[in-house]
């Protein structure tokens, strides 16, 4: 009988080709952050189900893949939850898994560590164009810096990466969550109301100005506060930043980290202070940022300070900052900019028959191969022209036949 | 409170060192079969739990991690099966998914297809030492080529892959599964017996061939016959085959594979026909291969052609081979080995102050990082011997402080 062959939904195959760019991608981004001084980690993709569910991770704890308990652990009954039947869980990002890691293993880490994490996470979101149920991130962290170099370490490593994989013209965001905090109690909110105001103001971008306004006077909040929110958003920016914020160490890190990226880019991309932006994760203490691609409008990197994460798990206050790029964004941009091609061996089908001597066919290859060439040994078929036309459709480069004229052929 | 920070039971976090191998080592296999003309592809770490749980895979069906349905899909009870309640599972290996891949995918692959895996799989074993419940494997397959020319080329592209990496002596062991079934009826056993007979010879290494004959008698099998089976596989050898296998296609296809692997190996390592190797999973139809290193006398690699599993999936008869690399067993060797400081880059730490301007660091680094340095930015200590000790523990081959004196100084 025909099995179903598709994959799990809201997951997908990647085929050769994407392969090719995905781990040009990995590599790229991967030798910029080692050449930087961050070093790769792996944890495994099954964490405690405890974890993550204590875990400070929003709306992504209740998109939890969660892995029953085997043999003789699991008793099942009507009324069992969750944490009854199931231990494990797969993790929803890289950075809860990083704080345990770090936890785990800091007597033989360097301090402060700067980790590389390049991995899939999984979220049992609904399905839905361009959003997948598997998907891989791209982290770098620095633990135990308190002071904003590692903000512009993370800044800097971040946008040399996107500039070596040939991004240009992007915009670095920042904010500071202390800043926005100010900013929201200087129009006259409450301490207790500046979360419920930053999940409205985070809708800027798809709802406009008008349609925050409206959110926040639906939430009960009095229409004077809100346009006076408004007006000081608006209003506030890098020269006036000491007016709203009063506390000038906060101010002067912010315009530490400005100037310094700003002197660092070399007039090759933009860094730009943004009173609007909050990003979503409860668990950002200080800076924010994120990094807008021109050309089609969305976040390709997200960041920020997260000085109480670690706490949560080792019981010592321990400040952290990260920065993660949007790998399947990125890979979309290169294959919509027409880079899937980008591969760094040309591709030589060797041509042979059930006749030809396997020994020499290969060592034929090899020949090539040796030359960094690829080459695929390949029957030929009766019919070489429409071959030929076969392997140009798979990106062959060049094509010989063994034995016979052995000159590599140019496939145009 | 201070929470569990132990990665789940049988699974552990890979810390930098470690890691910066298995990036060598997946890099160089990864090179050496896309010079062969294999083509990278990935699947979802997840798949439907029905094809898994009606899968061919022996042992590790057994050992599924399984994903609870989720929202109000979920339903419980007392006697809920796993299949009542779960729908998703994690992989147990490479090729169950590489044949539902090819099946979801072959309009837009080449024929034959020819594929690299290298990812995680998951099996709820029984912790033990050395093994994991969550280990990356590492497989080339070829897909629709029914001819041995399938199998020369594996053999021939994984051991240049091992030679690559720096091991020497090892020694392709290779079976058919024909010949063992021909050498077991040959003995006088039944057609039927023939899956019972090979799962106690498997056992051959580990009990000796004593222990094979106790538990074949054990079994109720008769002494005539196991010591007969025992006399055949004594006698069989690669020049009297033809004696035992009536069967002339199935005999020149071993010399074949043998007689080329021994030309293209040129002495560097060794392949022997070994009437004994039966290996485990199910599925296998034709020539079996397994390969092992010398001085920790265990296999490195393994395969064989499964002529059949992919038509369980696509109700298509297809043929495929494939062979894989113990991925999790080489990184074992080249630690013991003393391997483990293969790196590709230089490691300076540039030590500097809070005082110091900091784009001027970043720009000192950047100076040799453009000369392919890994350099990382570390505040100076007021104890400078003792930090460079430290360094020395992490590995920096290079020092030097910034705005002091500028010479890069070695850490011996």
């Amino acid at each position: 009988m025909k099995k179903k062959s598709t994959p799990v939904r809201g997951t997908r195959d990647i085929l050769p080709l994407e392969m090719e760019l995905r781990d040009y991608l990995q590599n790229k981004v991967l030798d910029i952050y080692r050449t930087h001084g961050f070093e790769r980690i792996e944890t495994p993709a099954l964490e405690n189900l405890d974890l993550l569910l204590n875990s400070d991770g929003g709306e992504n704890v209740k998109m939890l893949f969660t892995i029953l308990k085997r043999g003789n652990k699991l008793r099942l009954q009507e009324d069992s939850s969750i944490k009854d039947i199931c231990d494990i869980g797969l993790r929803y990002d890289l950075t809860l898994p990083l704080s345990r890691f770090y936890t785990n293993n800091k007597e033989t880490l360097q301090y402060p560590f700067k980790s590389i994490q390049i991995d899939n996470v999984y979220r049992a979101e609904r399905p839905q164009k361009g959003r997948f149920r598997s998907f891989k991130q791209c982290d770098i962290d620095i633990i135990g810096e308190e002071n904003e170099s590692a903000e512009i370490e993370l800044i800097d490593t971040t946008t040399k990466a996107l500039t070596e994989i040939g991004l240009k013209e992007f915009v670095v965001r920042i904010n500071d969550r202390r800043i926005l905090s100010s900013i929201i109690i200087a129009a006259g909110f409450k301490e207790e109301h500046i979360s419920s105001v930053s999940i409205t103001l985070d809708k800027l971008d798809k709802i406009g100005e008008d349609g925050v306004v409206i959110e926040l006077i639906s939430k009960d909040y009095e229409k004077e506060k809100v346009d006076r929110l408004i007006d000081n958003i608006n209003s506030v920016n890098e020269e006036n930043l000491s007016s709203v914020v009063n506390n000038d160490k906060i101010v002067q890190e912010m315009l530490n980290v400005i100037n310094s990226i700003r002197i660092l880019s070399n007039g090759a991309y933009k860094i730009e202070f943004d009173p609007t932006l909050v990003r979503g994760m409860g668990y950002y203490t200080g800076q924010i940022f994120e990094i807008s691609y021109g050309p089609y409008g969305f976040s390709i990197a997200g960041g920020g300070r997260y000085d109480n994460m670690i706490e949560n798990i080792s019981n010592k206050q321990i400040p952290a900052v990260g920065f993660s790029i949007g790998f399947e964004r990125i890979i979309t941009i290169l294959k919509e900019e027409g880079r899937q091609y980008i591969t760094n061996k040309h591709k030589i089908a060797l041509l042979y028959n059930k006749e030809d001597n396997i020994t020499e066919v290969i060592k034929k290859a090899d020949e090539f191969r040796e030359n960094n060439y690829s080459v695929t040994l390949i029957y030929a078929k009766k019919k070489l022209s429409k071959q030929i036309d076969n392997l140009k459709e798979n990106n062959y480069d060049y094509f010989l036949v063994f034995g016979k004229n052995e000159d590599v052929k140019e496939i145009k």
